[in-house]
């Protein structure tokens, strides 16, 4: 008992995580940018900026169902490890990370040629190591059982293991799409975050 | 019961909700700027830059205003569906959205003609999505009662709608206005948080 | 009893007043700047950035002690009425915008004539107006003592408002002679938060 | 017991760290730059910037591990003095500070000569500033045995402040190699985390 008291509560963690999050969601808007006056008519400049206003719809969005899923997931588990501190950990440096890629796509998404490709791309790798990372802590989670606070079936536990890799898989093929055409990525990773969003029938 | 057990509860909902309009009125002093040195007389360069302060200070006291008005809705929420989760992620976004208008706001409000009416309009279209996920979030518990903690009556419910709504209007009016003259739009956007401010009668 | 519960309690006042002052403590950081490698041996150019340090060390300090200070208010506070509530808005507003005042005094307190002499008042009344609204907050504790958690007694309530009032004198004081000298203030600012923290017998 | 009351409890100081190691994690990003679409193909620019992407990703580890380091500490505590408070806030203020070292090092990493070995230097130093930090607090810990929550034993304390010990020792020997080779202090930093990480053998 001495030793669970030692470790990190789940309602610690869950708050460091939630400030992880609830901050990133907000530095966003530092990618938005006033445009100076002497670049002509104020409605122009922000028109000609819609790259950074999607950007930011996006990867809003997207933060708001990661935070829906990583609370779907802690809510379950009971007792943390050092596993799962380290995988949570990565996670949350992945979301940190995310305002950087959003920055670099809605700078460089209307450039053809490899510039742009290179821009979805960073995006979508960067999303596919955060769906990696909530893999990787559900397959943590089924390996060690007696985390759980209330025990999950086998199928259960397969299911939000599938949708996870379903999700990342989705994000692969965007990425690659991205290699193509840059807008479409954009919409395919918007895509992407409202299939999590809808599939979570229990919530 | 599992299923209950499976929602978000509203304190993460809440701590996440706070963290955000903790960091979004915060943020707001970025928009703030050192003169240089080379601009002349510091107390001169601090003066030319009013509107940043003024601006400062009416989406400080209008994000305030919003979290306690954000407190009194989830205090009343004992459940979350998903309707009210994603409607509180729009209002998060409209929220953290808001340093980014009043940066435009308080750089091209003493503009005359097209571009000071473009960004009191932006400010005040923000305003209005904000106005309008609370009167969504409200109208959202009216058709689902079994997510409140205690019933309210119709009539009470009618009335934080319509409140809401008011509120919603007055920012219309003011943007409306801001196509004349950006600067008494500025004063009427204080005037409206002021509003809310004042007719909650039962803080 | 109705009412009280529509109240925003304490718990969630003191999180979300936390919040703001963590973030503006951290977010004082940005204020640093690294220099370009142009502008000559790096180890020159952060010395010669001492104001930026010794600047974010005062302020790093004064946030601090306002928490600890603000912590002790609202340990005594069991209700929360609209005039608590706006007055501690008025006072978060204060220290969010301390960022901005430190970077100013940072940046013009080697400069002599009027230009430091600004920026060191402009400090001194952004800490003269926290100082203001610590008192106000206190004053109205003692006008509606219903709001208090154990009763107080008058002269327990007189020694914090002296105490915040002498405060708020001392800087009053430090703001005068930051007409003279600068740097003499940016020591005397010290002093004061200083003084805070010492005399806190009951912490 | 009256006096307990009014120390802050260990619950806000410790929601108030955790707000202010959450907020400097999340910060680190900041430091990340969008390459300018002038400067040449993104893949190169961003390539270039791998020292940007190494500083990230070994402060934002080492901020994570002292999160964890912080948590153990502060769940073994049960009341809180003023010296555990201001020692705290001491350690806050170097943690809150690590986004600046981390910008220089990366800015200056692979420069050569004294510049590459300032900024090291200050990177060092600071992580050497945060240990002594966590050293002084369990020292103080050990010194009033009334503040924990359970009895330690003299071992386990000696443990903790020898293992605290150990890893400023490694700062400061990373910090000396620093003098000769940047790169290889950035991963004597990273190592020093891993060490912290896998050493705690009761997490």
């Amino acid at each position: 008992m001495s030793e669970t008291q030692e470790r990190p509560t789940t309602a610690r963690l869950e708050a460091f995580s939630d400030g992880v999050l609830a901050i990133a969601i907000t530095l966003l808007v530092l990618d938005l940018r006033v445009p100076p006056a002497s670049d002509g008519p104020l409605l122009n400049q922000i028109g000609k900026q819609w790259p950074f206003f999607a950007a930011y719809a996006v990867s809003f969005f997207a933060i708001g169902v990661m935070w829906v899923n990583h609370h779907a997931l802690f809510e379950r588990i009971a007792h943390i490890d050092r596993g799962l501190l380290y995988r949570n950990l990565a996670l949350l440096g992945g979301i940190a990370f995310l305002p950087f890629p959003t920055d670099v796509l809605a700078t460089y998404v209307r450039h053809g040629g490899s510039n742009g490709r290179v821009a979805a791309g960073l995006y979508g790798f960067t999303m596919m190591f955060i769906g990696a990372c909530f893999t990787s802590l559900w397959l943590h989670v089924g390996r060690h059982r007696d985390l759980l606070e209330r025990p999950m079936t086998d199928e259960a536990l397969r299911g939000v293991v599938v949708r996870s890799s379903v999700g990342t898989a989705i994000y692969l093929g965007a990425t690659l799409i991205a290699g193509v055409a840059p807008i479409v990525a954009l919409v395919l990773f918007a895509g992407v975050a409202l299939f999590f969003a809808l599939t979570r029938a229990n919530v």
